[in-house]
């Protein structure tokens, strides 16, 4: 099939071979097929979709564009999670850390923020030190000596979707489930695991809105990951307001090692177990959730998912006292409150609207190249269904250009609503789906 | 708006401001737009469609794309006919004269064949001497003295269509309806004229198969002529069999002369008629078809028309004894007959098969690159609904090359079938659309 034809017969609704697309997603990598048919592919997939077996074969072609890290060397079940993406979102720095002290391998390989949400990447290197480019041959022993080892994406694993994920971005065909399922999956299964935890947001703050399309999305990408002999297990989780009370760099991770102490906000903690007492059932470390989540607590309490952290730490050249000293992680030099403009209940905090005003506040990045500030950020006092009092402090801002509060104050006070009464709420797992 | 914007909009089925269209369009023919962006907007259109409005926009960025002939110094209705393709589709050849010996000026800038179907440039140059590579001033002057003159596309007209064309033609988003008016209109009202008769094919011979499909094409074309501010009406005509009984450049001049004496077949005369009486109701020399039919067959009785002809293709460059003496024309140095193979009725011409077995022969053009021979192709001895006895002669194959008959008259007997009873027929002219 000639790439013209394959373009006219995905554009007429017609399934496409697998051989069919791999030659045409190696050509394009390889340069020759032309960024012109690309796109107009993209464009077809776009309105037509993709069914399973073509996806499995789009998703195959992107995973084999570059290199497929093998850890079966490694003994253990390498398990790792991924997230959709949003606001307040530090789960993997505390979940590694569990799974790991749990006796699961964990092999991450994570993103920067952009848009309104955050990256874990950004977030670790608020740590002192701090190293997330290290070399395959680094992370790999990282895994094997410790158990968990947090990087960046290399240009080695999947430069088809590199190339692809670019391409999208200025044609207007980033929004595609297939297409997203497919770039997502092709990066995660190049990093050597065994099985993956999916965490699927939905809400005001995720990228998916709707409760249809996450779940959507979490079926495609369980698709890909069966048809690759991977094991997948999905749980849509809620991100109609920021995850924990803390948004920003290094606030993150302060509240991330709160959770390992056992002492972090209910909804972060809540979403953080459930996700990761998915990775000890799939590592085969639990026979159930209820098991897992007795060994999640027992690590907490004993102080192993804390110790384990420290050497995560440790071992990529952050500086480990920083778990326990807060004041080595930077600090912004001010702090200042914005109040609540009513007496009431907040009914509602536009998740997504948090996450560009902490953008404005320098915590995240407008685009690719933006430089982020780890200091800044905000504690959220008050979240959805909290009482609060005309005046009492409703937000915290963490700044150091005070040039920006007044836009950032006025974003704040728009996201949040305020009623007479506490809103009905919905469970923080709104499904779980298994491969 | 931004490409991606803009790209995006009419992802999502919004309609685009005529403004932004302009901007893009102009921004693509010079380079600032890749075609990477154009291509995902081109197979958008294929599935969301152009509004009345944004077609305008559209067609009117790629008219103003380049030259745009004004002929309104010369006196008169200028008035042109457009065909959307066919097989055997002569008519351009007959309608000028008779339109020019009837006072309607015809400035007619007409394309090459391709694919299945011939073109009017194609067949002018099989005239010994023609030349279509005129300059505008001797096409201008042309149309002045002599009432009409028919050349080829220039670089100057349209050359936003051209840098589409080739870029729709590699990424499947040629079949879209919005785009193939926008691109022959552009081309059409590029050219100087008031007035627009269309003659949309439809049937198994032409690009649109359908009735419904051929109808949206016409409203299109005349809602873009409309906005322009030209009169525009078209005809649905039938292309279920090829037109007249000759297929092949030379044989269709023949052809075309001889309807000037009255003496072609029913089919492409009705044809003719029906397009040329519209031409001449648009270009105010008869009140209504009934007078219009009238003076076209005095043009005829009279010699007028034939005599227009032979101006035309003198002051073309032509030799314009040939349209005297046929021997001063192409002739092929052989013939052959397909005999029937059975007895009974034509039931069934499959007409892009019969165009498709012209290229094949060398009639036509397989790429924009192929050559053509001008002496052969086929004379059709039996139409469809006419009687057949078994052996005795269907069509008759001109050829120059006997290594490419057998290939050939395999093709045509499978294109027509014969079947004990005559099909029932539809009208040639099967629907009328006024702007």
């Amino acid at each position: 099939m000639t790439p013209y034809e394959l373009i006219k017969a995905k554009r007429d609704g017609r399934a496409l071979a697998p051989e069919d697309i791999l030659a045409f997603v190696d050509g394009y990598t390889e340069g020759e097929i032309p960024d012109y048919q690309m796109s107009a592919l993209l464009m077809a997939i776009f309105f037509r979709g993709l069914e399973a077996e073509e996806l499995g074969a789009w998703a195959k072609a992107m995973l084999e564009s570059g290199d497929v890290l093998d850890l079966s060397d490694i003994d253990g079940v390498k398990v790792d999670k991924h997230s959709t993406g949003g606001v307040g979102d530090k789960v993997s720095l505390s979940l590694a850390p569990l799974a790991a002290a749990c006796g699961v391998l964990v092999p991450m390989i994570s993103g920067r923020g952009l848009g309104h949400t955050g990256g874990t990447l950004d977030k670790l290197q608020s740590i002192p030190g701090f190293r997330v480019d290290l070399t395959v041959d680094q992370y790999r022993r990282i895994v094997r000596e410790v158990g968990a080892c947090l990087i960046g994406q290399t240009d080695q694993l999947a430069p088809a979707d590199k190339k692809l994920y670019a391409l999208r971005d200025v044609t207007a065909t980033v929004e595609s489930i297939p297409l997203i399922a497919s770039s997502i999956m092709s990066k995660k299964l190049a990093e050597g695991v065994d099985a993956l935890v999916l965490d699927v947001k939905v809400g005001s703050g995720a990228f998916m809105k709707t409760l249809e399309d996450a779940r959507a999305l979490a079926k495609t990408m369980i698709s890909i990951g069966t048809q690759m002999g991977r094991k997948v297990t999905a749980l849509i989780t809620d991100m109609d307001q920021p995850l924990g009370r803390a948004v920003g760099n290094a606030l993150e991770v302060i509240e991330a090692v709160e959770m390992l102490r056992g002492r972090a906000p209910a909804d972060y903690t809540e979403i953080t177990m459930a996700l990761t007492a998915e990775m000890l059932v799939l590592g085969g470390e639990a026979k159930d959730e209820a098991e897992a989540r007795t060994k999640l607590l027992e690590s907490i309490k004993s102080g192993a998912a804390l110790e384990q952290l420290k050497q995560i730490v440790s071992a990529q050249a952050g500086d480990p006292e920083a778990v326990e000293d807060y004041a080595r992680l930077p600090t912004a030099s001010a702090t200042t409150e914005v109040p609540a403009p009513a007496s009431g209940f907040v009914t509602k905090i536009d998740c997504e609207a948090v996450g560009l005003a902490a953008v404005a506040l320098g915590a995240g990045r407008a685009t690719t190249e933006s430089e982020i500030d780890p200091a800044v950020g905000f504690t959220l006092h008050k979240k959805v269904g909290e009482a609060v009092t005309a005046g009492e402090p409703m937000v915290r801002i963490h700044f150091n250009d005070s040039a920006k509060v007044e836009d950032v104050r006025a974003r704040l006070l728009s996201a949040y609503q305020i009623g007479p009464e506490a809103p009905a709420t919905r469970p923080l797992v709104i499904e779980r789906l298994v491969g």
